[in-house]
């Protein structure tokens, strides 16, 4: 067993505060990770104030993850001492269902463990809720570790792992590539990687977001088209125009207009959590085979195969390093969309 | 300029009556065709009573039309008179568009023209509300008209031009056919050809119909299952189940429900039109990366693929031939659902 230096909050109102974690002792599958950087997610603030219900506390958020590799468990042959690795937002499942058998661990059927506030497997420990990456070391089971490929800036490396993922994974799977249109709907912490990824796979890059305040950035990043939704004339000119979106926002949206946009066989890809059921009218779907889907960060091979794209690509998070007595400002910075980015935790001040 | 006779309604209120109307002379491009029989699709039901809003009286319905080419004009090369034709829910659109390029006239951008209640386009006859096969003949410029292979009774062909091309249509996009576990919602007109299209294309098939009153139908159709929705086992066991459901269902039903009987990668395909938007919760397509789409009939070379396909398979639809003067009767027990499974109306009683 190991002691981690972490920084926890004690309650949904409740401020962090400097406390240790027990991390488990190393198994023979098992790498022992100093972690250096710890990206702020959204998902962080919404378990750290149980806005999904559900948390435990103390809670220990961080599910981008960035580090050195401080000691190997005998049976691993991944990593050795020194490697710079990354971890994201799983640590374990059942690597038996059909899902884990095709790297597809983020479905797992029996559903994988998650980072932080999920129950630990008993196979692994018995009783206990995973902490999170705000900590200054954590234990993970070699299969859910990733090599950061040196291309890669530890500190820009770790939003990747949530982030980066969650954009890299739709945009494979649809095809997102030379003479496609893709449209990334929000210029956050998500969106502005989906743009530098998606520009980087050869797709033709739409930035669609409330204003224009964000343009020069979005051009600079790789996107080639930057168009306002407060202004209406947006829908009517790109009426039927892209065969990818992908929906970064949580907040509610009017699905139809969005839908509108996609032309013959086009798809909108959600991968935020708007907090209601979206509304969406079949004919907006049926009038050109559109369809509406989901797509949840990804497995552990894709998360790799994004990693070494990005170092191919110079692609790294845009962020602000804070220290640890700045997350709870940081939190609030999010909320007010105060960030550009993505905000990293520098686990040397803790 | 032809004078055929017809039956119409001339009001949201009205019964069916005897009437004439007038079909254009015939132009080049055009086929007359001796309308044999019409299938009684649900969409008549909307339109005739004026349910989706936009209806011209007089309103003569039907898209499900089977006949024998009675002359054809001098630039007509697939038609000849006395062949077995068939006409669906399209009479025209613009040709030109990226989508009438490769055969997916229903999606024209331009807006097809459809067989009833549709404004003629003034390159084809100035002013003007197209009038469906409840009719004793029609005409239609010959990229509109389909063969109808010998193999097929001609009013067992009839809704095929409709219903059997809705599920095709889907069923071929997202590849139904060996190893791929397909579920039909609904066994009504279009449910029990999907059935059908989706067993011969090798699917394991499964009905999802309320009751198991019609068990026996669906598994001489070929579905492999069937289960009753009323039974809310039906969900836990079917969890995570299917590659790819066909809702053919137009009222509204509980989506997150339906959607988890999806595995990863599955989609549900909408084909009926419910009235309301549909409330999808972002989670339950995300959770293991499936898909919501919508599918619009089909193009006129599917619509042949069709036709060939159920030919070689032996597949017709399920039907009930009525005289012109039970019209309203049908109607109304298309309502009650007291149909197995289509009505088709003889034109030789009108």
């Amino acid at each position: 067993m190991t002691l981690a230096t972490a920084y926890a909050v004690a309650a949904p109102d409740g401020r962090f505060e400097k406390t240790t974690v027990e991390r488990r002792k190393l198994g023979p599958d098992d790498v022992l990770i100093d972690v250096k950087f710890a990206g702020i997610c959204h998902s962080d603030i919404h378990t750290a104030r149980n806005e999904w219900q559900g948390t435990s506390y103390p809670c220990v958020p961080g599910h981008e993850i960035a580090g050195i590799v401080a000691a190997v468990g005998s049976h691993v042959t991944g990593f050795a001492v020194g490697d710079r690795v990354g971890v994201g937002c799983l640590v374990d499942s059942c690597g038996e269902c059909e899902n884990c058998l095709v790297g597809s661990q983020q479905y797992c059927s029996r559903g994988a463990t998650w980072t932080y506030n999920h129950k630990v497997p008993e196979a692994v420990q018995d009783g206990g809720i995973t902490m999170g990456g705000y900590s200054t070391q954590i234990v993970v089971t070699q299969g859910f570790v990733v090599s950061i490929p040196d291309g890669i800036a530890l500190e820009q490396a770790a939003p990747l792992l949530c982030a980066g993922i969650t954009l890299f994974s739709p945009l494979r799977h649809w095809n997102a590539g030379p003479g496609k249109r893709v449209a990334i709907i929000g210029m956050g912490g998500l969106g502005h990687i989906g743009v530098k990824i998606a520009a980087a796979l050869g797709a033709e890059v739409t930035v669609l977001s409330q204003s224009l305040s964000k343009q020069d950035d979005g051009l600079r990043f790789g996107a080639h088209h930057y168009f306002a939704t407060a202004d209406e004339t947006t829908f009517r000119t790109l009426r039927g125009h892209f065969d990818l979106i992908i929906n970064t926002v949580s907040a509610e949206l009017p699905m139809t207009k969005y839908i509108s946009l996609l032309k013959l066989d086009g798809t909108l890809v959600v991968v935020g959590m708007p907090p209601e059921p979206m509304l969406i009218p079949a004919p907006s779907l049926i009038g050109a085979r559109r369809s509406v889907a989901g797509s949840l960060i990804g497995g552990l091979p894709q998360t790799q195969e994004m990693l070494n794209f990005c170092a191919d690509h110079g692609i790294g998070a845009e962020i602000e390093v804070i220290a640890a007595d700045r997350i709870d400002e940081a939190y609030d910075r999010v909320l007010r969309s105060d960030i550009r980015y993505r905000f990293v935790i520098d686990t040397a001040t803790f």
